[in-house]
């Protein structure tokens, strides 16, 4: 029997007077001025247990993480050409993200680069009445917690300064496979990733992933098999070009943001987050993986 | 000593009806709708003499001859560091050009090329008081004619649909090589290529390139050296993927559009423009690449 | 209680009079001239209860498969700085293969495409005192089977007509990531692709990195850690440019070969190998990809 | 009337003592022994006269200035579908020059780049009885010379290490654009590129394409008409990724080598040839670039 407090303290001490903490991501001044200190863990099992270490009940900016929760919500309404918009295969290379996009004609590698999740997001604004109220309103049921909510100063200041996803977002439009508005996807866009949770309501945000398509309040979300697929697709696509290093490393399904939080699972098993706001190269939260690392290092938990 | 008017009147005999005339570019109605018909040419000898037939002269969707025209008022007026800021490098493929964009850093192939005419046009924000009538007033003085223009409708067409354009001028701005508003620089470059001309007054505004640097009216507009700079790039870059085609087969620096004109240029002898709207797959006019070649076979007259 | 032999009954009932089969590999007339219509599956659980039907006893050209076997070999016996050779990042695109080896400087994307597999090859030749003969042992003691042998007329085939591998070799040579001769390295390389082995020993090579890193004689030849390692890359990158789909759809560590073979396994459940010679257009087997796709949708194993 | 042994001699003495003179190519050791201090100028007007200075009388490692008599070789010779196994268009980026071979189903971009070179180099083994001395025969007779000769020892030691020749071979190979066997095509390369000639034989040597294909001695050895599309070929592929930098900066159809070597014409006036083995980051001869380019600033002469 697993002594899950111990083993996620034990890591916390071990990484939390880490010097080598990455860098915080400054290309806008919210995300900027986050302390770099913050050190979070938290960790919730299908049994319904919790566990949690340092500063899980902070608010992050969830950023790319909210791209696995508009995929959630697409699928079940969405008929079955996504898939010829979007495709489910690794990008690879970042550094050139645009010129994938033009050397495969407009069809993003998957969901969750920015390309792909731009076109989750225009699908979501063609479907949705009032979009941006409607998926808050949809997180915010997933978590059961009404309380969550976008920065509007990070969204805002996203939209100022987000050239590369004005420039993705133009060259899909060219391409045909964007039908709305670029401003009004780059508007739900910027307040999808603009959303903020604590480490706790994340694991919770994501319970549905390890629970055969059901959330916390056990309501069936998704199909068993949707959660799987999505699974699979956080395997191999959830963390730009280190998911292969991931899933080396750690081997669970999960996701990254700029704000530093990591997201992952065990099916059957858990759920966990990490919140430390300083980025490795690759723009992983550098102690995230690291203890992500440990954590499955010393539970032997991990999908292989 | 040539019969140049015979040899232009032969060549629009031969390829009048010919039926292979390529496909009128339709992305904007403006220009969908041009007569496929319209066949002209236009040869001005440095002497002073000129020789046209067909359509000489009636008015075209300049395009991207434009971007020559951009480049010619911005190298007397610009510090050094503009070959920092774009490249002179052929671009070789277009069919990823903004993944060339990224694997080089934001530093365009050359100014011929949509990236770096934006980055002509963004130095031209900077630098002038009211850009796109001070551009308008200098390409009208190098023509000698003030009744040339915009045409509103086709810049207006092009705001509306340009995602391409919108890609490109967002990736430079995220790379740092756009120091203007995109919008504001998308404005003006959608108004230089606006401009409508004939192809007798094409012939007169590429003269100075021909002409050491001296305009019709024989003002010195560029020193001799920056034009045989920019005849350099129009060897190497003036026709987007058949540059060398163009380079091999006609031997003379020019520049197409997607309206369907071409000028040329032999310098110290003449410049030459040809208008018809097909394009062939590579997007330059069909009879206007078959005209040149035919023109430079008959007359021996090439760089090389 | 899943009565696997009835689950895989009926897939080969569902799938063997299937029309669309896919292509037969033909660049070589040893792989060409393979019945299409061989079909097989065999299933080993960790419980040693196996099950079988169709061709599971013929021999079948391992190819790419062997390159897990490879690296299985070579992960105890190296020096850390394997992965400073080789990469552990999907590749993404097959189709610019070697491009990608330039752009990262000679390091492959992963030791299972055919580059990294290279580099692996040199490495063993640098190690073993008799690289092809050691190897084959090598796979004979984990199968438990000295009649495992090399096909020499297929190695002698891909030795005449892989241009393809020598320009990788030669490539990686020229980057300084070959220690040996190209012809050695290639040399190894075609044989260990030549080996030939049924279905059900297949479903024995494979047992260790499903069950600990200890093979049917319960012999620890690989470390847990190494082979959830493995089970990873396997996962990420074991299918080319369908690696993603393969994840998505079936949802199991897993490698093809281009003689139709593929085996996969679920940690700690089962190991389980199809043979139908005929590919689909990413060079999978077309049936093989189908029934493993069925499997899991009826057994509802996957690691997701 | 241009004083050319005054300007070529201001030009030595400016540039005899520079001290950034480049790197010596240092891949075999019979390039890398060359004394980097070696630097001669070689000028032949179409009228006969010549001018020299420094060590213009020297041998040097003629490389890939051999691809351009290759192609003035086979160009008479061949059947009109030579177009369909080699583009003519700039290739932009060497350092994924295998890359843009995939990318075009194993077309290269000119016959001025390796791959280019080769398939020119296949195609002469396919055609001459003993293609060595055959092509050795043809640049005698070229030069009028029969002193000219292979250096063994360096054809030697690029058939020992030449890898990235030999990947770009077999690569061609795999797409069915060599026929004969990698090795003959290979050896014959390395034998072409292994040709000695002074500065004095270069000039001559390119003549007859300044000479409207005539050679020194008169005889019409290509037409003028394929004189001057090698000239074009040479002005937009003749110096890898700087092609448009010298167009730019000299303004003349011209082509480098590995060895230190540049040779230049200006089409019914002169041709030049400049040495000095010490190379730039490009793999241009640094001094040579900077002579020609002084060459041309001082006397004005250019084909712009």
């Amino acid at each position: 029997m697993i002594d899950y407090q111990n083993v996620i303290n034990t890591i916390h001490n071990d990484l939390k007077d880490e010097v080598a903490r990455g860098v915080v991501a400054s290309y806008i001044p919210e995300l900027a001025d986050i302390d770099a200190n913050n050190f979070g863990i938290h960790l919730r099992l299908m049994t319904g247990e919790t566990f949690a270490t340092g500063d899980w009940n902070k608010k992050l900016s969830i950023q790319s993480i909210s791209k696995v929760l508009t995929l959630a919500m697409v699928l079940p309404m969405y008929p079955e050409n996504l898939w010829q918009r979007v495709d489910v295969e690794p990008s690879g290379n970042p550094f050139n993200h645009l010129s994938l996009l033009e050397l495969e004609n407009g069809i993003p590698r998957n969901p969750l680069i920015n390309a792909g999740a731009l076109v989750i997001a225009d699908i979501l604004v063609s479907l949705l009445d009032n979009p941006k109220e409607d998926f808050l309103n949809y997180v915010r049921s997933v978590v059961d917690d009404p309380t969550i909510n976008f920065n509007e100063a990070v969204a805002n200041s996203e939209r100022l300064t987000g050239y590369n996803n004005y420039a993705a977002a133009n060259l899909l439009k060219a391409y045909g496979n964007l039908k709305n508005d670029v401003d009004d996807v780059l508007d739900f866009y910027f307040h999808q990733c603009a959303i903020e949770m604590t480490c706790e309501q994340l694991t919770k945000a994501f319970f549905m992933f390890a629970n055969h398509g059901n959330c916390c309040q056990q309501n069936k979300l998704i199909s068993e098999s949707q959660a799987k697929r999505i699974n699979a697709i956080m395997l191999t696509c959830g963390f730009y070009d280190e998911a292969g290093e991931f899933a080396f490393e750690v081997g669970l399904p999960g996701k990254s943001g700029v704000g530093g939080g990591i997201v992952a699972l065990l099916p059957n098993h858990f759920t966990i987050s990490v919140w430390s706001p300083g980025l490795n190269p690759q723009g992983n939260s550098m102690l995230g993986m690291k203890a992500l690392e440990q954590f499955t290092s010393m539970t032997k938990l991990s999908i292989f």
